[in-house]
């Protein structure tokens, strides 16, 4: 090709030039796309020059704090930079398709979660010591949905000095008696935000590695689990987890349910009673089917599809165990055989069971499924969530990619398997490349050290997702496709309209609800262009950029 | 392929597996070398045992000031583990082959430029204000050879309150006069140290961040170069540069020279007459002449084939001054045929011209060479040291590709580029890696997230090199080379063997250097390989690992 041959005219350069960058980017689907329409071309353009102007004016700027920043910095320090972004208000605008790698008990703000929790008497709260200004950042609130015998009125503050070690206190009680000198209510909220959340800190300073930080974000789950599987409030939570993500652009869900018998069960109203998991899946089903059809009695049919779940348990049960989950899970299918999207296997790859570990069960998953004559229930397994050359963890990617996983989680470390990333293309693997959690867990120090474009120019499908937006902050996708768009020269509007639309494609809709789907988001996409260019246009204008 | 069918029985599985990753690694060199001799398959075996026995021992520990150890940590703060492993004090014996990547300027250990330094009178210092303790950490030395009627006598210490401001002094006075309050002569050698190097606290703190952290490199050469420059000095460091080089196992170094009229001059003994470069190449020649001479004499010629320069300007130039450095090289190349191996762009591709800036006179240049009657001088550009994704940095791949360049510097973004990649391939263009230097310039935050494993698995030719390690502390190769060990599951011995072979395979010697290079590092190779094997198995022994 010409691009080989050393041009020595300067037209003859900007010829070869010209073509090289082209031959380099042939795979990305922003180019693969071929030739944008006049609208899709002014919006890409306009976001673009936003992007600049926002890159030389508001984050350009000095802010106490933030010593260094710059476009798709550290999200926990840049978060408060980003929400007066221009280019944030856009993308927030933007239809986002579908969300695919998201673990259902941490996708609503911790603040609604608490707010609901202060309606129910059953929910107590207790201490291992009294709390105050010395132990409150280091001592763990435990909460729990109590039976009406082990109720208590809650004669004790959670800081009073004379507060038994461990004893129960009601939540709205516990909140209402904080002791003002460590901020009273609000002292309390902050107290169990913080026990729920990553703060910079945290994952910045003190536990800036990938396993320190994996034991921080692995105890924000035993926290808030208790809440969050208690029935009433579950059901509430899993309404705002699907309102949000409607509000957010998001027409689609299918979110990792995580089953583990006796360590962390669903609890029914009366504090007592644990649910069992085709309970859970029913009042998914109905919470889906109310939203649903409020939605269509209000016109709104094309902004959300519906959802699906992915039956996840831990990778540190044994094997005999993993083969009672299979069944669990083919039971359920077998109901809700709609609802069940996938089974996967979830926790730190670096430190927990490799999938080789349970080789036999998993291979065996799909005779099981036969028998009990289900239809096929796909592995979507995550892989490669890992700095690992080699590592167990790295090593997972070619056992997902064996045991016919139909997508893979995270998959960080796929950019350095060529053999790996030309099958995900042959076989319609996707990629849920989630760039906030893998930043916040250390796996990469900022956006621009994500391995991403790799796998963008090598042309390997990606649906961009949040993981765990309660704990990390990234509510919806805004925030990281934001980070995505930031971070880069190339991608624009358009590449990130490619990752929306396999967001469905490789979502586990059926072909119907697909092509649905597929439509409904390009109505949306066009009112989103007109929007975004229009939006940027009158900003670039003020600006005088 | 089998890989693609997915297996149901563990025997087709573990087949299919074992093919999978054979395949995937295909290109890697140490897959391709194929069937490994004994000697080789224990000594590799056996460091692969000493770096995991190391990562659960020595890793392990807890150290004061350093809050999470791990094998491939930032370098300037693991430096004092890593000097302690055995994997360290092996490969500290390993014949490297060649060093392709190495500003002359920062190649030896400040200690020794210093104690140079004491030996000449023409060497002066001087200081903006007088030193105390408030302001020595943000005050820079200057230094400067005089001519003998501005040398003093050095009636002033820089640390007396009543210093005149810039006022010099000859540096040994200096040294000697030195307040002890700020810790006298070993205050001073601190103090210009600072100067002279990046410390842990600038790299991971105050300039965490590309272009801070330039910042500060930047000026280390500000304040060394006069040292470095002047003649009687500059032979002594060339010569220490080299028999430093051998002494870690280097045979050949291929050091980039930086040209800067008037700026950054050599100067003679008289600390007044600017050199020619015709004269630094001579001086050049004569010291390299010299080392080979001793060396032929004691019988070890195996230890150093030689040494060659490629011609270095900086990338702030203008475009007609470069046409003046082109000219200059190509005067060079006439006078120095065997000396002069390239020429090159040199300094922050974020913040300075990219190579588009350069296009006319580059293009020009082979035809300037005919017209000058000289042999080839290929480019052997730096191009995308960054993080960029399709900034001008990151573009300079495709015109330094384009422009024939013979290898690429560093090459960090080149990951991104499938096309590239598999161009450096088809017309063997090596990359010039430099592990330690990507992370201390904030490239990357550890070994972990380098890119290196993507190049070596996409089968594209790396040389490791140590960039400027007077600046970063890694002196000699063995530091990168464990970086690399220590960071991976996969890379071991033959991997950095492989890579020591493309360093004289894709140098610039001649065919005949080359052979003669290639045979005698195969014969210390074979030597070192028992070596490693022994004295491996003799650690694992003691640890009883």
């Amino acid at each position: 090709m010409s691009a080989i041959t050393i041009p020595t005219t300067l037209a003859g350069y900007e010829a070869s030039r010209k073509e090289l960058i082209m031959t380099d980017r042939a795979q990305r689907a922003d180019y693969k796309k071929g030739e944008l329409s006049e609208l899709e071309a002014l919006a890409d353009k306009t976001i673009r020059q936003v992007r600049r102007a926002e890159a030389e004016s508001i984050w350009s700027l000095e802010y106490g704090g933030i010593p260094h920043p710059f476009p798709g910095m550290e999200f926990l320090t840049g978060r408060r930079i980003i929400v007066q972004t221009k280019l944030y208000e856009i993308l927030g605008k933007m239809p986002k398709g579908g969300l695919l790698h998201a673990h259902l008990d941490a996708t609503v703000n911790v603040s609604f979660l608490l707010k609901a929790a202060m309606k129910y008497p059953a929910i107590h709260v207790r201490a291992s010591t009294a709390l105050d200004a010395t132990n409150i950042g280091s001592v763990l609130p435990q909460l729990s949905a109590l039976p009406e015998e082990l109720r208590t009125s809650g004669d004790f503050a959670l800081t009073d000095s004379n507060y038994p070690s461990g004893t129960w206190v009601p939540i709205a009680k516990a909140r209402e008696t904080f002791d003002p000198q460590l901020g009273g209510p609000e002292g309390f909220d902050r107290w169990l935000t913080a026990a729920m959340t990553i703060n910079p800190t945290e994952a910045y300073v003190t536990h800036n590695t990938v396993t320190k930080i994996w034991q921080k974000f692995t105890s924000t789950f035993v926290v808030s689990a208790p809440l969050v599987r208690y029935q009433p409030i579950q059901k509430e939570y899993i309404r705002e987890f699907i309102l949000s993500s409607i509000a957010d652009g998001i027409s689609y869900v299918e979110p990792r349910i995580n089953f583990l018998r006796d360590a962390i069960p669903f609890v029914a109203e009366d504090g007592q009673r644990p649910l069992t998991h085709r309970e859970v899946l029913t009042d998914f089903q109905t919470v889906v089917d109310d939203v649903k059809a409020e939605l269509r009695a209000q016109g709104r049919e094309d902004e959300f599809i519906g959802a699906k779940i992915i039956y996840t348990t831990i990778r540190f049960i044994t094997v005999e165990e993993l083969e009672w989950y299979l069944q669990d899970c083919i039971a359920l299918k077998k109901e809700f055989p709609d609802l069940i999207a996938g089974f996967d296997l979830v926790g730190d790859e670096n430190v927990l069971k490799p999938l080789t570990y349970y080789l036999e069960p998993l291979l065996k998953f799909r005779e099981m499924q036969e028998k009990a004559g289900v239809s096929e229930i796909p592995f979507i397994f995550h892989a490669g969530e890992t700095l690992g050359d080699g590592s167990e963890a790295d090593m997972n990617l070619y056992d997902a990619i064996l045991l016919g996983t139909k997508r893979i989680g995270h998959g960080f470390s796929l950019v350095k398997h060529p053999k790996l990333m030309e099958l995900c293309k042959e076989r319609g693997i996707a990629i849920e490349v989630c760039p906030i959690s893998n930043e916040i867990l250390r796996l990469t120090s900022s956006m621009h050290m994500h391995p991403l474009p790799v796998l963008l120019n090598q042309g390997v499908s990606v649906a961009l997702c949040s993981d765990d937006p309660s704990v990390f902050g990234n509510m919806g996708l805004t925030f990281d496709y934001f980070q995505v768009l930031a971070a880069s020269e190339i991608t624009g509007l358009i590449q990130l309209g490619e990752m929306a639309k396999d967001s469905i494609r490789f979502s586990s809709m059926d072909a119907e609800e697909k092509s649905r789907a597929l439509a409904a988001w390009q109505r949306r996409w066009e009112a989103f262009l007109e929007y975004a260019a229009s939006e940027g246009q009158k900003f670039l204008a003020q600006v005088g950029a």
